[in-house]
């Protein structure tokens, strides 16, 4: 895949809509197409074995960032982390994302489910500048 | 849970036994007790929320350096990285780890099971000095 194919080359670029959650000069944060929010270098990258330890370590500063912003913002009680490499582990995008997937005890416990566009509004008003 | 009570600080200290695979003064990658390959810090930190950008740093470095090494040593086609915060995400052990479980298409396709020694071994093994 080229990243002229590349759904995530496209919205990084700003040639197709997401909800955007947080952006730097390396990485951005928006939503799937199943409104979960992800962590995604801005080079394209298929899959961790192509990762620098430079982007490494802005995406997993990004993460922890907004995993922060995600447990206030989503008042959520956890989150699962999931990254795929390979079809054979799941992978359907080939440009490298990092799930971050807020969890509640007993399910969502009347915090959804909300829109994509509500989620990521919540998500970014918790950040922190 | 106080690091005296970690199993995982414990397996650090060298207090318990497991299968180490590599590591580093800031983190050690070990086979949980169902010989699944995790990188974990030294320092006793809870969860995401915990993490230094450092550590964090030093985590993903470990994470992509092993991952290589399984993707050899194993001849696995995928690698799926998964992390737990909190019992409402599954977490069980109160100290950050991120498991890599390899992936094979179609199953285990006649490399596994195999023990935790000869797991760690094949990983290792692999690893670039």
């Amino acid at each position: 895949m080229t990243p002229a194919d590349c759904p995530f080359c496209r919205i990084i670029a700003g040639q197709l809509p997401a909800q955007v959650i947080d952006e730097n000069d390396h990485v951005m944060v928006f939503l799937s197409l199943s409104n979960r929010p992800m962590v995604v270098p801005k080079r394209h990258i298929p899959d961790i074995h192509g990762l620098d330890q430079e982007t490494g370590a802005r995406i997993m500063a990004a993460a922890v960032r907004v995993a922060k912003a995600m447990k206030q913002g989503l008042e959520c009680d956890g989150i699962f982390v999931s990254q795929a490499n390979g079809t054979a582990a799941g992978q359907e995008v080939f440009h490298y994302h990092l799930h971050l997937d807020p969890r509640w005890h007993g399910g969502q416990r009347g915090h959804g489910p909300v829109s994509g566009e509500a989620l990521a509004a919540r998500i970014r008003a918790a950040l922190v500048l």
